[in-house]
């Protein structure tokens, strides 16, 4: 059995450091394992308190009746290896150690570190950590980690050597409307790693995209092995950033990475198959892609109804080595029969102000059906967002928005049908909010939505098969 | 007088295209402008109706006792010219025709278009348009686009060739946390075009940063003139997508504009002096960033309280050819005692999950007092966002919230005071929302607010002086 799977599954959880100081991270960890819905038993371990946020405390592991099944640890670093030995002799057999101070500070901090190592490996516990910020399952639900209210759901999990490229992005996450289902803090890695973490997720199957944050990679011939065996089932990216002179400074202070040069990243990441991101938000645009949508081939149509997004896209899928081909002769007419006198259809085809969504559903699936592309990318769909101040003046819209919104939306899941018929890609391009009926719905039924042209046509370019 | 001055700010509006029915784009226009609070007179004009949105309704131009400072003429293309013919009677000198169906619709449409520049010069009326989406004016108010709810406010104005990127982004804008103060859709530029607004924004004195989105310069001598006029007080962005062939054959179609090759955009610019965004995400960064801050040299500190966010700073900034120089030994000491053991403090300063805001401010100013670096970028502001499942158990951290947040934001306008008492940039990166107090109360304390890593270093390369 793998080791993480046990981890981020747990049934009943340890719980050291949180207390009835809400200033604490233990304390905002546990808050948040309870809030976020944690099914299992959670039993805080405090050597005064009878409860802990309403769940009644411990004084000991050893009061505890039954083996648990994962410690968590946020403790001075001194008391680490102490409690560790009790969870050992508990029988607790998977840990995770958010405590810092470890290898990280120095060298005392690194005999720590060994300490820790040495006392897991006598007990057969494995563990995430020292100085990491704690995972996130959202199939349990399991949040262990200080950030509350993680956008659940959707098929990406990021392993991650910065604590917060996991938890401290779940704002950001759902400002993007995307939904995260498992995250992974390895922190230093004194015992399970990145690429235990890349083996694992690998064999999760709700997990459609994997996304990596590396400061350093400890085991390169088998970081190579898995990620070649991942990308068979899923899409891999990577962002690395120790490759200039101040990045490897700062890693190395970080995690005690010993970062590499950016070219022999590169290159590991090459010939792994692993898409390499720039920086988080391009990993993110790439995994959101990934783990709803594939392109099979390089040709894309545009379809918009507003000029300056259209161009941008043209440009931009172009530039980014992707071809948006002209229709062919056939094709147009067909298309010239549906828009009408005003549209332009030889790719991208632009509706100019036309805001007739049937339209556009009908022009996406069409071209889909004529073969000539391998995706489609539309801008243009919008729902009641902008009618607000009207409401004011014509109440029969705000009675009506209701089964207005119903109908859009189901609309919209039409779209989300599209792809799987016709087996093309299909994404979309909006400056509507993550929080939006159109962004929210679109997502749901599968549809990326991207709010810059260069970044979409980016993520496509990374995930394009041929 | 600019004539785009006495078209920015009219105390008299005739609309055309306003009824009641609020599906019509003119209804839409009518209500925001209403909406959004425009002090001056509203005149729609309607053969048919006594009140439009609660406004008394006049027959036609000639009816109202006054002559009126601006038309805005959301018509069928066929009654344009007549319209346009009698606002020219009535004495009205400036307009806005938002109608399409003209030189982007083929021969009788270029045909209508040279007829309605006739009826303008012949009236001596100064319009935009036509094929536009109206403008917006924070200092008015006046928002005669379709989209409600523009964020007002701030030093950043945006003409652009393409509608979308001016109206349509207000959600965008919104969402990123920033403000706009003017935009100017241009549409064909039959009258008025992109280098008349370079010249007025140059000297609007409230905007300290301009942006253009780009398809087409139809006078590029005058334009490299007024660019470089301008980029004298204020910093200039442009975009352009024209420069791939399905660029090109998009943006043709879009205003019936010339595009030329990549390279020959990218000169024009770089003798203008006009900073030339990717994209547009790319463009509001800088803007974003420009309308705030300025940046004298290519040294910058990174404080950072987490290592990922750190060591991405650090690495993209020197990839973006700035420098991240590690501190002299100096203050490397001073600093030393201020953060105590844990922190690496030879730049990025890592503090390691610390969250003292005193510090953060203390070292920022330290380091801005030093000399050695010409600006700093922290990883760390964030205030109560994370302390929402606490208050469940804590009904003390709830009561508390308003005093709390009274301070947090007191501390983070101290921060706003740092670049003009030290003369160097400050910028944060944060992956917090744009409504989230941090954000909202940087921005206005003048202190931009960044997501990404790549995002904040291209800004500021784009920005250096040096």
């Amino acid at each position: 059995m793998d080791p993480l799977r046990d981890l981020m599954y747990p049934s009943s959880i340890a719980v050291w450091g949180a207390s009835d100081n809400p200033l604490k991270m233990g304390t905002m960890q546990m808050a948040n394992l309870l809030e976020t819905g944690f099914p299992g038993k959670v039993y805080p371990i405090h050597p005064r308190l009878d409860t802990v946020l309403g769940c009644p405390a411990f004084p000991d592991i050893a009061s505890v009746d039954r083996t648990v099944d994962l410690a968590l640890l946020t403790l001075p670093t001194g008391v680490v290896p102490g409690v560790l030995e009790e969870c050992g002799r508990a029988g607790i057999k998977r840990a995770i150690v958010i405590s810092g101070g470890f290898k990280e500070a120095g060298a005392a901090g690194l005999a720590a570190e060994r300490e820790i190592h040495a006392i897991a490996r006598a007990h057969g516990i494995r563990f995430l950590g020292p100085n990491c910020v704690g995972v996130l399952n959202a199939a349990v639900p399991l949040n262990c980690t200080t950030i509350p209210d993680p956008p659940l759901g959707g098929g990406i999990a990021i392993a991650s050597q910065s604590g917060a490229y996991t938890a401290m992005i779940y704002p950001l996450l759902r400002e993007l409307g995307m939904k995260i289902r498992q995250t992974i803090s390895v922190g230093n890695e004194a015992d399970l790693d990145l690429v235990d973490c890349l083996g694992y997720l690998a064999g999760e199957p709700d997990i459609k995209a994997i996304g990596l944050y590396v400061e350093t990679i400890r085991r390169p011939r088998e970081f190579v092995r898995l990620a070649k065996q991942a990308a068979l089932t899923k899409p891999v990216a990577a962002m690395y950033v120790g490759g200039t002179e101040a990045g490897s400074r700062s890693s190395r202070s970080h995690t005690g990475a010993l970062s590499g040069p950016d070219g022999v990243y590169d290159g590991l990441f090459r010939q792994s198959g692993v898409i390499r991101a720039d920086d988080m938000d391009e990993m993110l645009d790439i995994l959101k892609l990934a783990s709803l949508q594939k392109l099979d081939g390089p040709r894309l149509a545009v379809i918009t109804n507003s000029g300056g997004p259209g161009s941008s896209l043209a440009y931009h899928i172009e530039k980014a080595g992707l071809r948006v081909p002209p229709f062919s002769d056939a094709l147009a007419a067909r298309l010239d029969e549906m828009t009408g006198p005003l549209a332009f259809v030889r790719n991208p085809i632009d509706l100019t102000f036309d805001t007739n969504l049937f339209l556009l559903r009908d022009l996406a699936a069409t071209v889909m059906a004529s073969g000539e592309v391998d995706g489609v990318v539309i801008y243009g769909l919008m729902g009641s967002e902008f009618t607000g101040n009207l409401e004011k003046h014509f109440p029969a819209i705000g009675a009506a928005r209701d089964s207005w919104e119903a109908s859009y939306r189901g609309l919209l899941a039409e779209f989300g049908e599209l792809p799987a018929r016709h087996g093309k890609l299909l994404a979309v391009m909006s400056f509507l909010p993550g929080s939006s009926t159109t962004v929210s719905t679109l997502t749901a039924a599968g549809i990326p939505v991207f709010s810059g042209a260069r970044r979409l046509a980016r993520a496509l370019a990374s995930i394009c098969a041929a």
